[in-house]
């Protein structure tokens, strides 16, 4: 196994996280902790585990499971346990009195049947953080919907915010192509967890943390929603075509040009009209209270001007005029960039077996360094016997927990 | 001022974060470390501060201010300083010395110049967290663009997953709505800021931390960028028309239906065939392998088929068979729904002179509370005398520093 900096120089090196969650909210949160240095142990039913390991995207396997599983779920451990034999559950209890952390995305009231809700658990480790993600919080009218992204795009208001309106306002709401809200709620966890861990440095004491994908889909509209909030309560309109928020003035948005697609971002839209040599555009910018009042005009002849010659060609000019612009890129082109090479966000993880796997690493650099792990995910219960000797499990509870965070004290 | 929880049982209660950020990706962040309980100044410029002050939305205004300012920036506190003269650049240096974090989000070499880089700074407080956004790192050929969540959407890729390809493959690449790379790499920050926060109560030292709008972009999109980079490096296609991921078989999307929209998540063909009584449906769905590969035409059908009645008629089915489907909300739906109501995500901050705006909460629950807050944002400056009397920024640094987080060990 290789990491990129001494795992013990990772910022979260000895903290012990349970992560009871499946699908991608709470193991993308686990993964986090993962990256910076955490031992998650994913304790999985010994019937098939989490399943995510059977959910397969572009048919890609790896090592008996999704490819998709190992994007998710690499750097982690498997402990193996059917939380409804006895026997299973006294050792999850036993992990769980030993862990820093436990997270789990299990529906309203399933954790309460089990004797896992945060009570209980929180007097059986009163040092732990207790974190749980659900869909739509633990109470209201919809505890009981599934939570899942595009539901939840759907039902937050997101979807009205994307896509043209159309002249006749006809357009259809559109979802983010990626599960933007799996993934920001797993952020907001990582957020509440560590938050929670460095009060417990100053008081001893856990914490239970929640988030929903609801609660933080709207967090993640706060700016547009905080408007709506206070204006009139009618829903702000999307522009008829090249839209990209419901609050920006012309020229905000995407264009199609003579060869493909530019995106022009917050410019003032006279100079625009003279640098791109629109005396159209330049009559209809003159008024600057219609940039965005008139925004549909501007954006229509804006449209028909770009049309007239390639990308290349407009970004020749704006770009060094200081205009905010850029190409629109698929990601064959923006592999192939030296930007994109800059950036060293490729890692290789491989398997026992020699098999290798190309991901994404961590976003975060910390002292300078990019964290890279060549760690695949873990066999279901793969780790099962080797955690419960190295945690002791079978061994009474020694009196300061063995976890090495709060141990360590400065 | 009025915080739901005793501000001493805030997480981060005792932190001290100083903010030299502007617009939204650095600003978000310390937001969540203020509604978390740090104490956030804000450093800014004495002519004008941060340019979001004068950045107005919706025609809001809010105490001289724009609303959105207000938005982001409420619960902080304002310092004035100019960093181009030696007097104010001492007096932020002395800041520095007693601050647990300081975030900032100028362009690559700006830091450098004032004397104010991560190795100064460092040097300045071995126990700081310094903590930086970029738009696309701090080297490579894009170092100098500007870092703005329109540009990163459309040369990350992200923008090419969302919105229909139409039959003919014409369709555009669609932006998400929202400024959606600016608010999860904030949310990065946060994740780097708290890491080493936890890392710096084992070891004494600070860090730096690093994040950057593009590698935030790219991990947003990691699920689909990874069977990408394992699969023959063509682009992945949209769907023709009720696109919703790339990767989903049909019939994950939003549909429209004789009186509006609805949306259905991963579902079986065949089941949801029999539960609508379409036997055209039916056909095309009897082979499972075509639900992917296939999924245009099941989508195609599907969409006919929904025309026929209302969402309402839909979800009456669709909902109690346990299909995952959901209706398609604009926002004054939504607030009237009491699901809404149930996640009192609305809070009121006011300021001084009584005028109040409404706004939403942390999406952060913890220990069972919800956060709530009814400081609004600084006025410029406001704040800069009360912070020197406080921090004691004219008296020599005591031995050790005085923010109470690292002090108030276990």
């Amino acid at each position: 196994m290789i990491d990129s900096l001494d795992p013990e120089a990772l910022p979260l090196a000895g903290l012990r996280v349970l992560d009871f969650s499946q699908f991608l909210a709470g193991p993308s949160c686990a993964l986090r902790l993962a990256d910076l240095g955490a031992d998650v142990i994913k304790v999985e039913r010994p019937d098939g585990g989490d399943l995510c390991r059977s959910l397969v995207l572009a048919d890609q396997h790896f090592e008996g499971d999704s490819a998709l599983f190992h994007t998710i779920n690499r750097r982690k451990r498997s402990f193996a346990a059917d939380l409804k034999a006895p026997q299973d559950l006294a050792r999850v209890k036993a992990l769980i009195a030993r862990a820093d952390v436990m997270i789990h995305n299990f529906r309203p009231g399933v954790m309460e049947r089990i004797g896992l809700d945060a009570a209980s658990v929180l007097a059986l480790n009163p040092r732990i953080v207790y974190a749980a993600v659900s869909g739509y919080g633990e109470s209201g009218p919809w505890r009981g919907k599934p939570g899942q992204d595009l539901l939840v795009q759907s039902l937050s208001g997101l979807a009205w915010l994307t896509g043209d309106a159309h002249a006749d306002g006809s357009g259809p709401p559109v979802p983010a192509g990626v599960s933007m809200i799996d993934v920001i709620t797993g952020a907001h966890l990582v957020q509440g967890i560590l938050a929670a861990l460095l009060r417990r440095g100053v008081t001893g004491r856990g914490a239970r943390v929640d988030v929903s994908l609801l609660e933080s889909a709207l967090d993640l509209q706060f700016e547009p929603f905080t408007a709506f909030l206070n204006g009139d309560g009618s829903q702000p309109q999307r522009t008829a075509e090249n839209h990209a928020s419901v609050h920006g003035a012309a020229p905000y948005g995407i264009y199609r040009t003579r060869d493909g697609f530019m995106a022009v971002a917050m410019t003032p839209m006279d100079r625009l009209a003279q640098l791109i040599g629109s005396d159209a555009l330049a009559a209809l910018a003159a008024d600057r209270s219609g940039w965005f009042r008139q925004r549909d005009a501007l954006k229509q002849q804006l449209q028909q001007d770009l049309l007239a010659q390639d990308s290349a060609h407009w970004l020749a000019i704006l770009e060094p005029a200081g205009v905010w612009c850029a190409d629109v890129l698929r990601w064959p082109q923006l592999v192939d960039h030296p930007a994109f090479a800059a950036l060293e966000m490729v890692q290789t993880i491989r398997s026992a077996s020699g098999a290798s796997l190309r991901t994404t690493r961590c976003p975060i650099r910390i002292d300078g360094q990019r964290l890279y792990s060549d760690r695949g995910a873990p066999r279901l219960g793969a780790d099962t016997e080797a955690i419960a000797r190295e945690w002791q499990l079978d061994a009474p509870l020694p009196c300061a927990p063995s976890s090495s965070l709060p141990s360590r004290a400065p």
